[in-house]
């Protein structure tokens, strides 16, 4: 089973990542995640890594890459679930992941989504939830 | 990485299943999600399998046993993104997957989800998500 299920919830992608990421899987996933932000025209892009145990610095670039995609699209990409061991080997090995978002759950990374959205779009975003 | 994450969104909780199911595996995420429903007052779950190549009967029974002991505590259980090829599979060996609510993807899902638990607490619910 090698793709990883795109969730679309409302304006935003719901990405979870399972399974360890290998060259081909992180290709297939940019592909896929910017493909389905212009098909949905999403605002947001949520990635998920509570499952993973370890995050080095290829996955660290694969996911700053796909949050760059992602935002020259027009949506903006938090990442979110962190495991605090992975946040401690990752300042440890001095591994920085650039100006990738990150929040502590789903729940605060969907506040942190709506304002940077609203950032972009001036208020837009969170009017038309409200709705 | 043998644990399936289990994600919070409002009132429901989001499990996306990646992974071949095995006996333990499958004991495991019945105890984390009953755990999960009870420690955050869940109104809801739900169950995506898009990522599933295969329901078997053993797969069909494990989603059952999630919905019913989901339902004793209160909360209503959809599983959503089956695979056409798995629908078929179900019903050409003549496996039912008993009174498990599906929906053809996440928004579906949550619109489905709305209105059984809306059945159940005489809709209180929908007004909450109204707020």
């Amino acid at each position: 089973m090698e793709t990883i299920p795109i969730l679309k919830v409302g304006d935003c992608l719901l990405i979870s990542i399972q399974v360890d990421m290998h060259d081909r899987l992180a290709m297939s996933l940019q592909n896929h995640i910017t493909e389905q932000v212009v098909k949905h025209h999403a605002r947001g892009v949520m990635i998920d890594i509570s499952a993973l145990e370890m995050v080095d610095s290829f996955i660290g670039r694969v996911l700053g890459s796909i949050a760059a995609m992602t935002r020259v699209l027009g949506a903006e990409t938090v990442v979110v679930g962190m495991r605090p061991a992975v946040a401690i080997t990752l300042v440890e090995l001095g591994l920085s992941l650039g100006t990738l978002r990150t929040a502590l759950n789903v729940e605060v990374g969907m506040e942190l989504l709506g304002s940077l959205i609203d950032a972009s779009t001036g208020g837009a975003f969170r009017e038309r939830q409200a709705d």
